[in-house]
């Protein structure tokens, strides 16, 4: 089994853990020595579902923060073993999202009296699908495992913090018509035309983009799909407007559908699917300083992300990493070393 | 081979000819029997083209009408052959039309100088497919056979007169857009969104009621079909309106494209398929007389029927013959003898 040096170059460690293959499905050789490392320090409780790894500190501390990352990656694509060429660091996981693990695992392991105490989280299974997700299934085996009051996904945001994420639901509309012969149409009801309320309500619709623990949000409300009609000389008796809405982490999913079955008053609406937005958490005094030590202005996360299930816990999040996430997946993966020692710097100082 | 008295009692000739099965595309038995029954008649010159039969008067009138009904019916469904009880002949082809083509047939043996020259036509494959129909192939194979000042459909009117049809023309409207993530929505431009404007304009049409030879038609612009739409978290960028217009006959296609064109200004728009509509042409003096001696409010036909057929070589048709319409298919088609009998009176007034 490879050994990690956890205290060593934070490069040689990403090098270390990127060589390590850990395509999703097949992360335990990684998982098995990320495990063995952590456990050579006392000060860390070690814990272990499937190919997921937790560690953590029990100092007592009024606080408990999480830093969780994946351990897996989309498939490799000839571009492993890393390389390196002056600063930068190429390869498959550098940027999404080893060179997060790595900075993780060293905080872990030389951060034995951290200020706050620590929950640090390794899984599986993040590039497929979402059911598989190894966060998810830790979340329904032992949410315990992942109590705190403010959470980091090490996932690349280029050094800025990404906070929260929207929400995100899909509404159905019905709209019925009485369907008739097209050559006599006065004697039917035209379901088609009936939905162009719909569609104004859609055209009038201002979206907020409201400021929830000092980032600004944008919402949306859109029809994705419209159907309706039977043939060619038939009035349509039914037309269905499926509708997509993001909202902001300061509704929560039955908010959200009370503000749509407010705007669709009148209509027959029928939720289709809904997760759940994330609180940033910044008004928290833990993540107020680590906001400053990053020392640039947070942006709101407007995607859906694994930050909404430490939310379905009542747990605020950000993403926080180095790497650029427009490289994530690509064959070119790469991340500059600066970005790495940055992150490793600012998260030293923020749990010192 | 059956052999038709043409001159005896026209329920008689009714019952035999309905006796005779001719479902489409397999009317060749009846076919020959008028063929050979008309033949018996030195004024008339008989055509024949595959199992549509043609006979007409060479009396060099000035006028020349048309009196048109198709051989074929719907498949049989154990109603034939026909009964009779009291004044009700029932059984399939009663209604639709062989009550009708068993009037022209005997106007045909019995008017040998009639006061206009006229046309008989008997034709096929009315009750399937449009390309099969037989008086549009003759319309294709022989038009001058079917030349003429103004024409009858002896289809069942209820003993009305019938006048012409409006068009029907379909179009398709596409609406562009700018595709985006639903996450980011107003990267994008929602296709569906603004496919509203187009059902706006369909919602705030008013279609004309016009008078057209003293019928009243009645028109109609209604959307028959929608879709847009990719995936649930992706702004459309295509949105698609097909949209059914019917058209009264003091417009012909390319007037009632104009339209089209000129209420959808701005949009992309394609005819998919048109017909044109049929004058009723009863401004004509020998439509006059006839819908004197019927002594009833003619109507106008809204649907789009054969009588188009005449109208795209600029002859007016009328529907007219007995029986209710809609009765027409069902399995107890049923026929009053008094109206079969009016409209042999009728129709002889008219012509002798």
């Amino acid at each position: 089994m490879a050994s990690l040096d956890l205290t060593g170059d934070i490069v040689d460690l990403t090098r270390t853990i990127c060589d390590i293959p850990s395509v999703s499905g097949d992360e335990r050789a990684l998982a098995d020595a990320v495990e063995t490392a952590l456990r050579a320090y006392p000060h860390l409780e070690v814990l272990r579902d499937a190919d997921a790894v937790v560690a953590r500190t029990t100092l007592g501390r009024d606080t408990r923060v999480v830093l969780a990352g994946h351990l897996d990656t989309v498939p490799i694509a000839n571009n492993l073993p890393t390389t390196i060429t002056g600063e930068i660091l190429s390869g498959r996981g550098t940027v999404d999202m080893k060179a997060g693990v790595a900075v993780f695992l060293q905080l872990a392991a030389l951060l034995d009296h951290p200020r706050y105490d620590v929950t640090y989280v390794f899984y599986d299974h993040e590039e497929v699908a979402a059911k598989l997700n190894g966060l998810g299934r830790l979340v329904r085996n032992h949410p315990d495992w992942l109590a705190g009051d403010f959470a980091i996904l090490g996932e690349p945001s280029d050094g800025t913090v990404e906070g929260g994420c929207q929400g995100t639901m899909r509404v159905k509309i019905t709209v019925p018509g009485v369907a008739a012969h097209a050559a006599r149409s006065w004697r039917g009801s035209n379901a088609i035309h009936s939905a162009g309320a719909v569609l104004d309500v859609l055209r009038a619709y201002q979206p907020r983009q409201p400021v929830v623990e000092g980032l600004q949000y944008h919402e949306g409300l859109n029809a994705v799909k419209i159907e309706g009609g039977i043939a060619g000389n038939v009035i349509p008796d039914l037309c269905t407007v499926y509708v997509n809405h993001r909202f902001a982490p300061d509704r929560d999913v039955a908010a959200a559908e009370a503000h749509l079955r407010s705007v669709f008053a009148g209509f027959e609406l029928e939720v289709v699917d809904a997760a759940p937005g994330a609180r940033p958490g910044l008004d928290r005094p833990a993540a107020k300083e680590f906001v400053d030590l990053v020392g640039r202005v947070p942006q709101a996360k407007l995607g859906w992300t694994d930050v909404s299930r430490f939310a379905g816990l009542g747990i605020p999040a950000v993403n926080y990493g180095p790497g650029d996430p427009l490289l994530a997946h690509t064959d070119g993966e790469h991340v500059p070393v600066p970005e790495i020692r940055q992150a490793l710097r600012v998260l030293t100082s923020w749990l010192s």
